[in-house]
C-alpha cells in the first residue's frame, strides 16, 4: 500500500501503512503485538499511555501531549487490548480511559532491538576514492524543484558533500540556495560573507596562506550545520580545495587507535574566537558522540584550538592522540581534492567534513567566495517536510 | 597589582598580573614553574610550543595559531628555559625557536588540579527559599550603564535567573534589553514573540491551560539560552508563575537517587516540534553532561518529549527515572511563585531553570507577554567582553 499522508492526532507525518497487526495480547507489564511478517513488538503500558494520541491526551491544535504522565501510576494496566478495524485499541483498567494505534505509527515506534536498527543514521563515508565523484547537483534544479531540492539536502545528509553546478554570478546565490531550505545561520560574521584576501583580517581564512583542513567556528557550542562556499571566480595560481570525511577518519582512529580515539571522544578540548566585541569560548571533545555511542560531529581547528585546558596527567597522552587524528586528516587516502571554479558551489557538512585549501598568490588573479551558513537542525526539519509530498511554501 | 589589558598575542583578555614568577626549571618532558605565592605549575612541552604567541606562530591580527603542531616532533625538548625580565623564556632544542609566556597568560591557563578547580564554573544553586528574593535589577540601569549590564548579566550566568523592573509598555522592550547583549536567537517563532491566549494554537503557551514547569523549544539542537519574558499586562485571574532551578533538582536527584540520575544522563530522550513547514527533531540526555560530569544542562518538558526510543530493557526503568525527575519537578521545596506585573520582566536560562504558569481566565482580563531568546554563547561572550573594561559598540 502507498504512504497516504495520515493526521492522527500525533504529528503530520505519513507512515507507511504497508504492515497490518496480526495478534494481540497483553499482560500486566506491556502489550505484545504480532505483526503480518512475523515481527513481534512489546509496547510497555506507560510508554503506549504516554503516547496516547486523543484530544483529551495531546493537543488537537498546537500538536503538544497535555496528559499529564504524573497522573496515573506506575503499576498502570490494560483492561483490554485487542484490534479495532487494524487499529490497536487499549481500554485502561485504573480510569477506563480509551487509547488507539494506528499501525503505521507503531510500526514507525516500535522499539524492539530490529526496528531500532532500522532506524539508525547510516552516513555514507568516504575516503580519496570519492575524487571526480564528489555528489553533484545543478543549481537550477534545486532551485525550481522540490524534489531536487529534497535529492540534494539527502546527498548533503548521507556524504555530508555536494557540489552545485551552474551557480549565477551573483554574490547572493549560495544564500538563495540555502534560502531554499531555512533563514540563514547567523554567526560573528553576520549571515552571508566572503573570502577573499584582505588587510588586517581578523580570520586566516581572509589571508592568501595555505589551510589545513579544519572545521569552521567550532566556538560556538552547535558550530554551523552546513556551509556553503560559492566560487565567484578563482583565477589565482593556487587554491586548490580538500576535503575529508572526518567520520571516516574517526572510525579509522577507532579501529586502529582505540585508546586515542577514546581519549579524544571523552575530553573536551577548548575552542575560542576573540576580537574587539567578541569572546566565544566553548569546549567539547574532538570526537562527539551520541549517546549510543555514534559519532555525531567532529570539532577540530589547530588554528582555533584554545590552549588545552585537561588534568595534568592526561596532557601527554592527549597530544598524542591529537597528533595522531591531525596527522591521520593529512593522508592521501582520505583526501578528495579539486579546483573550485567559478560558478560552482561547494556545501558540506560543517560538522563531519573538514575543509581546507593551499596557499595561492593573489597577485595572479582574484579569488573570490562567497558563502553562509545553515543550521543541521534546519536542514533535517526540511528533509522531514518534502518526505511529505506537500508542497512547501 | 590591578589588571591591565596585555594584548600579549594570543588574545584581548587582561589576565591579572599579580603573582611573579619565582624559578623556572626544565627537563625532558616539561618546564617547571615555582611561583611567588609557593604555587608549582607543570607545562609540558607540547603544550608550550603550541601556544607560543610569537607572530610567526600567531597571526598578529586574526589571533588564531598559525603554528602547525605537527611540524615538530613529540619529543621536543627545551634547549633553555628561563626568566627575562618577568617572562617565562623557552629555547626549543630542536630548531631554535624562541617562545616567551607572560606570568598573568601562564597563570591563567596552568592546568594543575588547583587551578582548574578554581576556574570551574559554580552556579548558584537554589530552591523555594529563594522566594521573595529572585535577583533584581532595573530596566533603566541595564540599557544605560555598561557596568549594570555587567552585573545583570553575572546574575543571570549565576543564579539563572532576573527580574528586571520599570520596563516601558512597548512591545519592543524585551527585544532592546537583549540586543544590548548580542543579536535574537532565531526559532521557528521568529526572533519575538507574543504570549497570548489565542484560537488555533500552535503551542500550548498560547492557550489559557495550566503549564507545569518546562523548558521552550528542547527539538532544537542548541534550544534558546536565554529567555526573556516581558509582561505587558496581567489582569487576568490565574496565571501565577512558577520557576524551580533544574540544576538543583539534578543534584538531589543526583544525590537520593543515583541510579535514576544516571539513567536520564545517558539516554537521550527524543523531542520533536511539527507544524506546517517544519518537523524539528533532536535527542538528548534529560541531564546533560559536561565531560567533567557537571550537568550543563536540562531537558525537560513533558508536553514537547516525542515518543521514548529506547532499548525495550531499558524502558520501565527510564520511566521511572523520568517520573522521579518530574515528580521532583513539582516538589514545593524546589519552586518559586509569583505574579508576573505589569511592566516586570523575567528573564531565565532556558536550559536550566524551568518555569510554568498555573491556569488563567482569559475572560477575567488580558494577559500579554513579549518575548525573546538569546544563545547562551553569546551571553557568554558578552559578559567577558565587558569585563575587558573598555567600552561597549
Amino acid at each position: 500500500m502507498a504512504q497516504t499522508l495520515v493526521v492522527d492526532g500525533t504529528d503530520l507525518t505519513a507512515y507507511p501503512a504497508d504492515r497490518r497487526i496480526a495478534a494481540v495480547a497483553a499482560d500486566a507489564r506491556a502489550v505484545y503485538v504480532t505483526w503480518d511478517d512475523g515481527r513481534r513488538s512489546v509496547f510497555h503500558n506507560l510508554w503506549l499511555r504516554d503516547n496516547c494520541a486523543c484530544a483529551q491526551c495531546r493537543h488537537p491544535e498546537a500538536l503538544e501531549r497535555t496528559f499529564d504522565l504524573l497522573s496515573v501510576p506506575e503499576n498502570l494496566r490494560a483492561a483490554e487490548a485487542g484490534l479495532d478495524g487494524g487499529v490497536l485499541r487499549v481500554v485502561w483498567a485504573q480510569d477506563g480511559h480509551v487509547s488507539a494505534y494506528r499501525p503505521g505509527w507503531l510500526r514507525a515506534h516500535d522499539y524492539g532491538a530490529a526496528a531500532r536498527e532500522e532506524r539508525r543514521e547510516r552516513p555514507v563515508l568516504w575516503d580519496s576514492r570519492l575524487t571526480g565523484r564528489v555528489p553533484a547537483v545543478a543549481y537550477a534544479g534545486i532551485m525550481a524543484s522540490d524534489r531536487a531540492l529534497l535529492e540534494w539536502l539527502r546527498l548533503l545528509r548521507d556524504y555530508g558533500v555536494c557540489i552545485v553546478s551552474g551557480v549565477p554570478a551573483e554574490t547572493r546565490a549560495a544564500a538563495r540556495a540555502a534560502l531554499r531550505v531555512a533563514p540563514l545561520q547567523r554567526t560573528q560574521y553576520g549571515t552571508t560573507w566572503d573570502v577573499v584576501a584582505k588587510p588586517e583580517p581578523i580570520s586566516t581564512a581572509f589571508t592568501p596562506i595555505r589551510l589545513t583542513c579544519h572545521m569552521d567556528l567550532p566556538y560556538w557550542e552547535s558550530p554551523p550545520g552546513y556551509q556553503f562556499l560559492h566560487c565567484l571566480c578563482n583565477e589565482a595560481a593556487g587554491g586548490e580545495s580538500v576535503v575529508v570525511d572526518g567520520f571516516a577518519v574517526a572510525g579509522a582512529l577507532r579501529r586502529d587507535e582505540p585508546e586515542a580515539f577514546d581519549l579524544l571522544a571523552r575530553v573536551a578540548l577548548p575552542f575560542r574566537f576573540v576580537d574587539r566585541d567578541t569572546d566565544l569560548r566553548y569546549r567539547a571533545p574532538a570526537i562527539g558522540l551520541h549517546p549510543d555511542g555514534e559519532v555525531r560531529e567532529i570539532r577540530f581547528s589547530i588554528a582555533l584550538m584554545d590552549a588545552l585546558d585537561a588534568p595534568a596527567h592526561l596532557m601527554e597522552a592527549l597530544y598524542r592522540a591529537y597528533r595522531k587524528m591531525a596527522a591521520m586528516i593529512r593522508e592521501p587516502q582520505f583526501e578528495v581534492r579539486f579546483r573550485l571554479e567559478a560558478g560552482q558551489m561547494l556545501v558540506f557538512d560543517n560538522r563531519r567534513i573538514l575543509h581546507g585549501r593551499e596557499a595561492f598568490d593573489p597577485r595572479t588573479g582574484r579569488r573570490h567566495l562567497a558563502g553562509c551558513y545553515l543550521l543541521r537542525d534546519d536542514l533535517l526539519s526540511r528533509i522531514r517536510v518534502l518526505e511529505r509530498g506537500l508542497p512547501i511554501r
